[in-house]
Parts: structure tokens; sequence; C-alpha cells
């Protein structure tokens, strides 16, 4: 039997050969944390690398994610279905290995990392996810979710603010299933740290409300060991195991230096460092001996047979919960659920309420959450604001699992990268709201659930000047325009109640990636429709009024200022023109559609067009082209209330008129 | 004599009046805080109200800007040019006093505030350059820099990120300058902050190094005194004290509620309020005797006239360091700027390079930084990479103040609202770096920044899918694109080191606002440009190559893509098109240019175009019209190395040729 440093050197010997091929990669952390890493994986972990999807398994995520050799290594080793060729191909076009760990790649790998201190925080949210599935789910005696989240991290994670929003998070809800290692090698990119970075970082959790195991040796099995044992045992506390390291470890002139942090070490280096080690085998190459120490195949398959069985008694006992986590987790939506959602938002449409988008959300939120106990909303300490407490809501305390929500405080990307974790986990589709000027806190977790589909679903309110005397500071400008561009996002700006429920609607039905809905603060008129245009709206662009024959100029609105071009029609018709209303409450979901449809919508023969838009002009061009015209605003806000705002700054029936005047 | 509660109260009626008149606000803060500002203002602040610009005023950051009522209060009952109708104005259209504090309408107002965490950040960046200034300037027995920053903050900063980032570094950094009141109310918007915050917040900063003051009653006017006396002897750390209030101190029945925290109170309970508190006054009336107590005109002016005859002393004994003092905190720049900046353009374009653009960056630090010693940069722990250390870089440290650099580690919003606070304070020109995708993590404080108008220098390496192996996390597609949206930030995407000399020659030489630069990881050609064309680049977009007569084709593109289009243009010209080649190395440079010469570069009349950029196509919509094409990239990169992916993803010249040939 291979010892334990011998177990670990597969890795940091994987790592360096991987890299050096590539010829560019991170070395130092995974053989910094190699020793960890096998002691974790090897004694700790319940996983089956023959179903890495089984719902109970512990979830293992990688923050410091340039060290994705680590994984990569650790779950070849284990025998999940990643070949050594996998191996060879690290960094390299269509690859199962790229550079940084990516969700839907590699089996395995739980959550894309990369961007520092976004891993932590999906941790936290997994973490999050397992403690209000097991409060919902479990019964005496029937423990069907319990598992805990690991998470190695290092100093980049430690330094970025999110890891303060999501740590001080967690302590307060007492997440007891979460265990971080921090990888405290005292190097970052720039040299020694103590230039940049002294926090007394077991202080600082202990300020969190965190257990912490301070001083361990992160190259001595036994105290890695020890510290996990204390770490499982306390159940009402995450845990952060401070685990002293040396990057590199192993290689006999760059280990201990930011050289081995993120270049290949060199062949020279390289062979030293095996010599160092006593691993005498060629690149790529690991004994028999060293993958029969590692294969966690058949112990991950006898412990989840054990869990199937206990799932049986369960399902024998609770039928019908056991049937509602296997649908939960599947990610699917209830059987009855288009009927109802049907049934739901016909209703908003009788109800014909004139009210603000916000408050619409809400509606829709309560008629949902009825048909879907896995919403799991949340706001960023705006709940009153953002509309997002709904009669059934249930906030998460420490010593209140049950919850279908959380107060995340003033941790706007704390908030959406721990809804992402939520979404990685599964049985639960998380929701989280701000003002839409704070999703630029927030903005590379939007981009990292667009990067890995997953449904998390941003509600953001106060959508434009309409949100008045708080002022530019405040004010979208650039936002929805911006949040437009991220590759796959789903952004929806309804113009009333109707549009919002589809808008909830599809972010729900939405499988495979995340949607940001967007909301005005300000009362918005109920726009009444045919059954057939109630239907259209989940295409994301459709007629909403129009004149006979063809158009002779057709204006383009969202949100707030549809309002406007109804009102400009009607007054451009008084005046013998011809003119088509297009409502597009989703730009990105109308150009999904096939050419006919937008043909049909948008006719290449009508040039003549005017887009209304309470932010930036730039997106509109491609809609209304070069004949085109835009009624919108290039330059920031003022504090102000907001009726006079639109006035001050041309968002007026009189100048959506004059504009379409002006094409015409 | 008016009590130090009588005066304190003086606050609390202005900020209920206003919220009240303008019918919206945050009147819970001011109130809660009003005490702790009496003291401070009236006992310890260095300042002047009748020169708000005197170089050594101590600065003062109400981080918690939403609680706007205070500092105008302050301003106005200290005797800023800020009269009793500006209060009556508050939150009124183009009045002085917006919702929250804006840089540039009321004197005395520093920073602009209100997205919550910055103002503590810009804080710590104004005590840096303090710093900095200081060890520059003073010389024994001449102490010409030597003021504090005071920093209000509330539980919604402390809850956010960037914090984090600011405070652990300021602790790094031993800012004993720096002194911050924590207004620990235990409301935020959601309500109680114990379900949601409950960090140990003086031990949290304790980890940080700082010099915490716990348990202040923020009440009582003698504590408070004496906790700022302590603060300001310790000079080797920041100081937090953390002041014990209660939210609306006063408001029978709302008061330590959130119904006071953003909302009026409401005409009876404001009466209640000023009965409880013996204010028998009408709304926005201040007897004489309350006035006479905060009157710091005359204090004021005899402090800034101490020090203007220090610093003619000053002055006398080193007449060439006083009159660059002077120099740099006017914000001009050396007399012989001009002419050397000339020279040095000229001299790269001499050198001819190929080069990565982050390289032809670092030479233009070095170049300008000989010249302009008021460079000060920094990177969020990518020096190595973002090419930001030049020869003469000295890095800050605790013990080491004399320096125009800053390891920021890896912070990158709170680098970039760090700058922020640099450019506030004068004196220093800051630029901060990153890789381009982080930009994400920051974008709010470049939002900031554009909305200040001010001279923060961002700069952005690795800036496309040209980084290659790091994958999609890293790479950026729709960042330049929406850095450009921000109103009035000037992005800059130079194609070779000549251009990049001039984007960064602009940079500076832009007084009235931010702006971003953006790198190129990989190297990119020298292209030859005349004279003329050289002095075009600043214009943001130019005819860099041309066919005789009116062109077919028009090929725009920037950064890297340049060659490509170089390229094309050759191709297509050996086959008979008229190609004309419109560098754009800054769209929003080129757009506020006049409509004679952008007519000039890309005539109306052709019609026929291409934009070739690597990154989103929406952008260009606008340049090319509905009869051109664009070579872009709207979907996530890939992990590989960065030739095969330009290729993989289209960015070729025979793509180039291709797309051009299909407008022909």
């Amino acid at each position: 039997m291979a010892s334990r440093r011998v177990l670990a050197n597969a890795i940091r010997a994987l790592s360096m050969d991987a890299v050096q091929k590539a010829n560019s990669g991170h070395p130092g952390a995974p053989m910094g944390m190699a020793d960890i890493a096998e002691v974790l994986w090897n004694d700790h972990m319940r996983h089956n690398p023959v179903n890495p999807k089984w719902p109970n398994r512990d979830r293992f995520v990688l923050s410091n994610g340039h060290g994705s050799m680590l994984i990569y290594s650790l779950l070849h080793l284990t025998g999940y279905d990643l070949s050594i060729e996998d191996l060879k191909q690290f960094r390299q076009l269509h690859s199962r290995t790229p550079g940084h760990p990516e969700y839907g790649y590699a089996p395995g790998v739980e959550t894309t990392t990369g961007p520092l201190g976004q891993g932590i925080t999906n941790a936290v949210g997994m973490a999050i996810a397992e403690k209000a599935l097991a409060a919902h789910f479990n019964k005496d005696g029937h423990k069907v979710v319990d598992h805990k989240t690991y998470v190695f991290l290092g100093d980049g994670c430690l330094m970025e603010g999110i890891s303060h929003e999501a740590c001080s998070l967690a302590g307060t809800l007492g997440l007891g299933n979460l265990i971080a290692f921090w990888d405290d090698n005292g190097i970052s990119i720039d040299g020694h740290v103590e230039g940049w970075f002294t926090d007394n970082t077991p202080k600082r959790f202990e300020a969190y409300g965190w257990h912490v195991i301070p001083d361990v040796d992160g190259h001595d099995s036994e105290a890695i060991n020890k510290a996990i044992e204390l770490a499982k045992v306390m159940t009402d506390k995450p845990t952060l195991i401070c685990c002293k390291t040396t990057i590199g470890f192993g290689a006999p002139n760059k280990a201990g230096t930011h050289a081995c942090h993120g270049a290949p070490l060199g062949e020279e280096e390289i062979n030293l460092t095996k010599a160092a080690l006593g691993w005498d085998h060629g690149p790529f190459e690991v004994p028999a001996e060293v993958y029969a120490g590692w294969d966690a195949k058949a112990k991950g398959t006898a412990a989840e047979k054990a869990w199937n069985e206990a799932f049986a008694a369960y399902k024998t006992a609770y039928p019908e919960l056991a049937a509602e986590f296997e649908r939960r987790m599947n990610g699917d939506l209830p059987a009855n659920w288009q009927a109802d959602a049907d049934s739901f938002v016909a209703s908003v449409n009788a109800q014909a309420k004139t009210t603000a988008t916000r408050l619409s959300s809400l509606a829709s939120i309560e008629g949902y959450a009825k048909l879907l106990p896995e919403i799991f909303g949340g706001s960023a300490d705006l709940g009153c604001s953002n509309m997002t407490e709904w009669s059934g809501y249930k906030p998460m305390r420490a010593n209140k699992p049950d919850a279908n929500y959380v107060n995340y405080g003033v941790r706007e990307f704390g908030m959406s990268a721990i809804m992402n974790g939520i979404a990685l986990h599964g049985g639960l589709i998380p929701f989280g709201a701000t003002f839409l000027m704070f999703s630029e806190y927030a903005r590379n977790a939007l981009r990292m659930a667009a990067l890995m589909k997953i449904r998390s679903i941003f509600v953001f309110t106060h959508d434009s000047i309409g949100l008045g005397e708080d002022g530019p500071t405040h004010q979208p400008i650039e936002q929805i325009a911006t949040l437009r561009m991220i590759p796959t996002m789903h952004v929806w700006r309804p113009c009333d109640a109707v549009e919002t429920a589809v808008s909830w609607r599809a972010a729900i039905e939405r499988k495979d990636g995340p949607s940001t809905l967007v909301f005005s603060r300000q009362n918005l008129p109920h726009i009444p429709r045919s059954e057939d245009q109630i239907q259209l709206i989940a295409r994301g662009g459709y007629i909403l009024s129009d004149s006979e024959g063809q158009p002779d100029a057709i204006i383009i609105a969202t949100g707030s200022e549809v309002e406007l071009a109804v009102k400009a029609a009607d007054e451009l018709r008084a005046k013998g023109s011809k003119i088509r209303v297009v409502s597009m409450p989703s730009t990105n979901v109308f150009d999904a559609q096939d050419a006919e449809y937008r043909e049909s919508v948008l006719p290449a023969a009508v040039t003549k067009r005017v887009a209304v838009e309470a932010g930036v002009t730039e997106g509109w061009w491609r809609y209304v082209g070069s004949n085109g015209k835009i009624v919108g605003i290039d330059h920031f806000g003022e504090s102000a209330p907001a009726g006079l705002l639109f006035k001050e700054f041309g968002f007026t029936v009189e100048n959506v008129v004059k504009h379409v005047e002006a094409v015409l």
C-alpha cells in the first residue's frame, strides 16, 4: 500500500507534468495542497466517482481555481470518468480540462472557479441549500439530506471583498456543514504577501462566529486528519482549518516562492522535484499501487448504495416527500405546472392592475411560490423596496433552518454568488434582489451564472431615472444595456403586471441559464392584450398594437416606456400615420426566435423605426437601423422627483411623437 | 452659549425638516450621528468654510451617504456657502443638495457617496495620498502636509465586501491619519440586523491591525471627545471608534426602528420629536445662538492663515518643492509637459517595436513617470502581468511612506475606489491595474469616477480571448463594450506602442474625467504612421490607410484587430477594391469630435463598412449601419492557446476579407 505522502505526490507529479505539457498553468497550489487533499478525499469525502450526481454526495469546491490540476488529479485518481489522456489535454481547445475548472466539462467539478472569492461563496450557497433541504425533507430516523461542503481557498480568496460577505453570512447562519481549508502559503502573484496582506485571519473568522482551527501543518497528514475530525463534529458553526503550507512543495529551487505560482517549473526543476520526492516515474505515469490507493469507486458505490437503501425506506414512509425530493433534485417542475402557470397569468390579466412592476413581481412570486416550494428568495437588505417578502416567506436563521428565504444583508455580490451555489446544489430555485444599480457590485457573479448555464434568477428593481430623488448614484442608465450583453443571459424588462408574470414564468422554466428581471419603482398601467398576444410575450418581443397594412413606422419600447409608445402611436394614428408598437420585454429572447417570427414583428421593409427606453441608446441601433431614431439617455441622471426627470430628459409622449415624425 | 446637545439638535431638526419637505430621504442616520458630528466638527476638524479647497484641511467622508442631510446640515451650520434655501431644495431638480452627497455640488462635499462601502474606501485613498505627500514634501520643521481623514460609516458599509478590502489594506499600511466612526445602531433597511449581521466588528478590525475603541456611547459628548483624542494620538494605526447610537434619536415613536431609516417622520412625529428635544422652532429655523455655536469661519480662517504662514516659510526654505506642491495640488502638469510628451511619443514611434501593448504600457509609464512624480501606480496583485512596476516604482509600506505605488493585493474594487480617493485628495494622479475581466469586480468604482469627473486611470490588461489558456472565466467578451457605455468614461484600446503612448498621454492630460486603458497580453506589430496620423490618434479614431478617392468600403478596427484590418485591406486592394482602414482606439473620444472631422473619417456616403474587434458586436452597429457587418464574438471563449482561439473564432485576415467582400 502506498504511503499517504506517495499518494499525495501523484497529485504533485500530475500537476507538474500537465502544466509543463500545456506550457502554462499553476503548479504551486496543487503541490502545496496535495497532502490536505489526500487526507480529505481518501478519508473523509463521501462521494461516488461512478455517479457524480448522487444527490447526497459531499460537495468539493476549489475556490483557488487556478490550481485546477489539483481537482483534475483528484478526479482522475479517484476514478471519475476523466482519463490520463484528458489530463494530457490540459488547457487545450475543446478538452475536458480547461485552464480553470469549468462546470459541465469534467465530471465532479461542482462549480466553475477562477474569479477569486466566488468559489467559497458558491460553497456557502451549497451549504445553505443543504441546510434548508435537510430541514424540509429529513424526518426522525430518516436523514436523506446529510452532507458537507468542503472548500479549498487561498490568500487571494481571502483578500477579495466577497469572502467577507460570504463568510460573515455563513457565520451568522451557523453553517456547520461547511468546512474550509485555508492554504496559508504566504505567497501571492506579487510575491510574499506581508507587504499587502497582514490580516490575522483566524481572528477575523472568529469575529464572524466561525470555528477556527489555527496552525495546522498542511503537510502533516495526522494533523490534517485530526482537524477535519474536529470540524465534522462542530455542527452549528462553519469551520476554517488554517493550514500552513509550502507553495510548490517538493521543488528544490522554487518551493516557497512565487516562481512556482503561475508558470511551468521547467523540465529540470521537475526532474529535481521528482527526485526529491522519490517519485521515479515518467510524465503522466502513475503506478498501479498508487491508483489502487486512490480508487474510490467501490467505497463510493457502497456509500451511495447505503443511501439508496435509506432513501427507499424514506420513500416507503413518506412517498410524497420522496417524490418531491426526486423531482426537485432533478430540477423538474411539477406535472401541473403549465396549467397552473397559465391560470396564474390569466388571473393577473383579468385583474388589469395599474401598479409598479416591483409590486407585480411580488404578486408573481406570491403566485408561483405557492406552486413551487423550491422557490428560494432573498434580498440584499432591500426586502421592502424590492418587494420580495411574499406572504409565505420564511427567512433562514441559524436556529431556523426550515426556510425559503435569506436576508442577505447589504451583500450584493455575495448574494449573487451564493445564489449560484444554491442553484448548483440543486433542489432549490434561487432568486435574489437589489436595486438595479447594484447589479454592478454583483456583476461577475451574474456572468458566472451565465457561463455555467444555471438557473439563478436575479431580480433588480428601481430600474431607471424613475427612482427619482436618490439621484445619479442610484439611477440606472447603462445597466440594462450592459446586462443584455452577457452571453446567454436573458434580461427581461416587463411593461406591466402581465408581462411581469410571464417574465417570472420564463425565468423559472429556463433550465439552461440565468435570467435577470428588471422592475420599476413607479406605477405602470395595465395594457390590454388578446390571448394571442399574451402567448407571444414569452417570445421576447411582439406586436402590441398595429395599424392596418404595412406600417409607416414602428415604435419599439420596453418597460415603463411602453406606455409612452402606446400613447404616441395613438396621436400619430389620429394624424393619419400607420404605426406599429412593438413591446420588447427581452431583446435576448427575441433575438433567439426564428428569422420568420422576427421578420413578422420587425419587417425589413419598414426601416422607419424609433426605440424608446430610459437607458443608454447604444443597444438599440441594431433594431432601428441607420434610418432610425432612439429616445434614450446617454448621460447621468439627477436627484429630483421622477415625474420631473422623465420630462426633463425627454421621456414624454410629445417627444416620442416628434422623433417618429422625424423619421417619417 | 448653546449646549452641545442643542447644537446637535440643529442637525436633527434640519434633517427632519428637509426630508419632510422633500417627502423622501433618510432622517434616521443624521439624527443618530448628530452628537458625534457635533463633537468632531466643533472640536476637532481642521477646515475652513471660507475656503473649502484649502489643501491641508482635514477630509470628512460620509460613507453612509444616504444620511446626506447630516453633511448638508454641517456645511450650512459651520458657514460654508450653502444657504438655508439650499437645504429647502433638498432632493429637487438642479439643487445643490441632491439625495446623496455629490462631489461638485455643495462645497465641502469631498466625494460622492451612497453606493455603500465606497466612501470608507475613498477615505482610505485620501489617507494614502496624505501619507505619501507628507513623506514627499514635509521637511524637518516644515510639516506642510499634516491632516486627518475622518469617516462616518454604518452597518451597510461594514457588510459590503469592499469595506474588507479597504480596511484590511488600511491596517497593513498603518494609516494613522485615518479615523472612522461606526454608527452602531443595530438597524438596517430590513430591520434589526441580528438576523443577518452578527460580526464582532471590533474584533474584525483588530484582526486588520486597527486601533479599535469599542463601546463608546454615541450620544455622550464627553465619551466621543475622549475617543477622538485617543484616536488622534495613535499615529501608526487607523482607528475605528465604535459608537453605540439610536437611529432617529429623539423621535418618541420611531427612534431605534427602521421606520425612521428611509422615510420622512411625518409632521406629527416631527413635532413630538422637537418637543422631546426641547427644540421650539419652526421648520428650517435655527436660532442665532445656535448658528454662533457652530460658526467655524473665524476658526477656520485662522487655521488656514497659520498654515499659509508655515507654507511661506517652507517656500523660502524649499522654493522648488513648494512650487511643485502648488502645481500638483492644482492638478496642473509641468510647464514643459507638452514638449516632453511630444518627444516621448516620437521616440516610441522611432523605436517601431513589435510588442504586447501591456509592455508598451510599461514603457509609457516609464516615460511619463519620469516627467510626473505625481504618477501613483498600483496593481491588484498582478504587477508582473499588468506590467506596472516601472524602474522607479516605490511601493508603500507601513514604515515606507515615501512611495509612488501600492501593492493593492487581490482587491480590485477596493483598489479602484481607493484610486478615486487619491484623485479626490489631489497632488497625485493614480493608476491601478488588473486583468480586464476583473474590471467587473470594480465596475461601480469606475462609474463613480466618471460621475465625479475625476482623473483616475484604470489599466486593464489581457483584453480578449488573446489571453489564451486561462479560459472563459478570464477572457473578456462584453467588457470593452460595456465599459464604453459608462457616461463620460474614455475607454482606449490601442493597437500598438505608439497608440499606447498617446492613450496614456490623453488619460494623464484629461482633467475632467477618468480613462480606461485596455492592453493586450500578446504581441502586436508596430504600425507605421505619418506625423499627421500620430497627431490624429488623440482624436479617438483616424484614417490609418486609404485608397485614392472615395473608398468602396471602410474597415474599422481596434487594438489587436487593427493588424487584421490592415492585412485584409492589402489583400482587397490587390484585388482592385478601394479600402480605407480606420483605427478607432477610443470610440468615446471619436464620438466627441466635431461632425466635420467624424464625416472626414467615416463619410456618410460610404455605407459599406466592416468593424473588427475581439469582443461583442453590439456596440458597433452605430458605426457600420444597417448595410455593415461586424467581425466579433458574441459567446464565451475557450481555454486554449491564443493563436488557435483567434482562428477558431474567425479573427483571421481571410474572414475579415470575406466579410468585406460580402458588403461590397
